[in-house]
């Protein structure tokens, strides 16, 4: 399955896999986790290791509102955000406690492959609207919205998962407008919202959560480290109450109370700033070398846009072949490449290829690409 | 809503709320904890704060199965283990991975009154089959079966809550018959299995696992704290390769990755089981005193079977008056108790309460229940 490479299998040593959409070993901050874990467990309560409110602690929550405002641009409140388990979990919540068996889920085309997954899991129907470099094609959304309701539609706003574009301000303002005409949720997976490396994005869909339309969801997955499996949900207090009324949390409470104290004093401690700065700074070296990489050896064989932010460079091959074939050549050259198709819910794409450049420095990109070429 | 008392309101001080099911703060182990996470982090490795690995990390699952095999007093294979963020979420992923809307799950009268949210999220039918001294009463349920067919059945088969009792061997071996018979699958919640404080029960029904009808959900917050939010699922092949089909866990890969280390180590380091071991001595000292404060207090006006192990006592009123309209009484003579009709899915079981043992010391329990007395 696809979707195992994402965790379960490191890259063998020498391979270099552009198909891993993770960290690499270096931009996993252990020695801040350590820091913060033993600036937290200094003074840690019994209260602290019982079960927790479940929105998440009112400490956690404000130091997490004050995060969000300064990296967001805009002011957050600790009344609007609830905590999760990280996304993935957030997503399956969000189908359990707003969606039922049969309901339609919009995604973009291309969109994350391991999202369907989950929407599959919940017995949704799953129908595709094509992206173009604004975002999400809402001309074609409306005239699909006339035949089949929605309940959720997923996006990936910011540096999108796996073609790297951004949905512009004015796409976003039209979305939000839709989902009060048609009434559905946006279902907006902001994960990379704060991994810019140019000019920084539109205000996240999260800042448009008044009108109780808009779930965003948010994660230290990619700004931190997804093992902690600690994320939040921006929401309309409408929409934050039918979260704190599902029968998990009702009887588990806070769905990562322990770890949620640690990340409280990352943040607290200004060490999650600093490292988020340091990943802004790294990956935008990496996305550079990449690009100039793919340029050096690829520019007359793909076509693509550079990304400002994310993990992923979107690349069409020229010839129009199909790229699934080529990952055993992929993997004979030792390198590797997620293909378009899995991108896809309706199995289109197939002339496309994702290259992320997060979990590898500048000379293994470049030589990477130059195998990658090698097999294209 | 009543749920929240569980974990939301910590009791006013002078308050002494047996309706709280929560270890008291003396039986939360900062001290281990701390002591297992720098044990943990001395030696961290970044891997262990990237994604983990589906089921749980390997050496996670190795320490978890020797600590079983230890006090379940049967041999637990770490192959038959996967981790899940507590007993709550256990319950939630099981409903998205098992059930669809409309099928039926049975629960015990009385069970776990949080549990049938769960199962309404999931848009399940819930039908509940009668309790006796030895469990679930198996001829009701087969009745039942042949005009209701189960997706689900979900029992509590050791310390029952609210009841305290407990499932008889032979009721657990014709429960896996029937569930072959009749192709359901048996949620067994066993939490309470390693907190008995007299004679062990009989074997859990994780032990009988290999028909892959049984998932049997575990905890660590019984025994040692619920804000770890880490748990564990023991399953046949089949059903723990069904679990690893889930878009969650593909998406984010083990659910609780982090902590899991943590406990590892206080597995590895004897401090979990010893912890165990205190926490058997500790509440069968309040179990005792509850049962003689009961007996000295409101023994002409209550009956109850006093439990071997878990947190509860389940009483009934022999007035049989309605114990609801008494909770007011009771917080105005500063205690508390769940009222009998909050752990029946349809209503019923007016003249009951729940108390639980857990949450004081003895000299509280002695002065609560005498309290409890004054309200009834």
């Amino acid at each position: 399955m696809a979707g195992k490479v994402t965790f379960d299998a490191a890259p063998p040593p020498g391979t270099i896999n552009f198909g891993v959409g993770q960290p690499s070993a270096d931009l996993l901050p252990i020695d801040l986790v350590r820091t913060a874990a033993e600036d937290y467990l200094a003074g840690a309560q019994p209260i602290e290791i019982n079960y927790g409110v479940a929105a998440g602690d009112i400490r956690f929550l404000e130091s997490l509102a004050a995060f969000l405002t300064t990296n967001y641009g805009s002011a957050v409140s600790p009344d609007s955000l609830f905590l999760t388990a990280g996304n993935s979990h957030a997503m399956d919540l969000v189908c359990t406690q707003f969606s039922q068996q049969g309901d339609t889920v919009y995604v973009e085309e291309p969109s994350y492959f391991l999202a369907f997954q989950v929407f599959r899991d919940h017995g949704l129907n799953i129908v595709s609207v094509p992206l173009d470099d604004e975002g999400m094609d809402l001309d074609i959304l409306e005239q699909s919205l006339q035949h089949t309701p929605a309940r959720l539609i997923y996006t990936i706003p910011s540096y999108h998962n796996p073609c790297g574009s951004t949905m512009s301000l004015a796409r976003r303002q039209r979305l939000v407008e839709l989902s009060r005409q048609y009434d559905f949720l946006i279902v907006a997976d902001e994960v990379y919202q704060m991994l810019h490396y140019f000019d920084p994005p539109p205000a996240p869909l999260g800042s448009m959560a008044e009108h109780n339309t808009v779930l965003s969801l948010g994660s230290f997955s990619k700004i931190l480290a997804p093992g902690m499996r600690v994320g939040w949900i921006q929401a309309g207090p409408k929409l934050r109450d039918e979260l704190l009324s599902g029968g998990a949390v009702a009887s588990g409470g806070s769905f990562n109370h322990f770890t949620s104290h640690i990340i409280r004093h990352a943040i607290d401690l200004g060490l999650q700033q600093s490292h988020l700065e340091g990943l802004r700074f790294t990956y935008r070296r990496r996305l550079e070398t990449m690009d100039l990489s793919l340029q050096r050896h690829l520019g007359d064989r793909l076509s693509w846009q550079r990304p400002d932010g994310g993990y992923f460079f979107w690349l069409k091959l020229l010839s129009g072949a199909d790229t699934r074939p080529l990952r055993q050549l992929a993997i004979e050259q030792q390198t590797g490449f997620q293909p378009g198709q899995v991108f896809s819910s309706s199995g289109g794409l197939k002339d496309y290829l994702r290259l992320s450049f997060a979990h590898y420095d500048n000379a293994d990109i470049e030589e990477g690409v130059r195998r990658v070429a090698a097999v294209l």
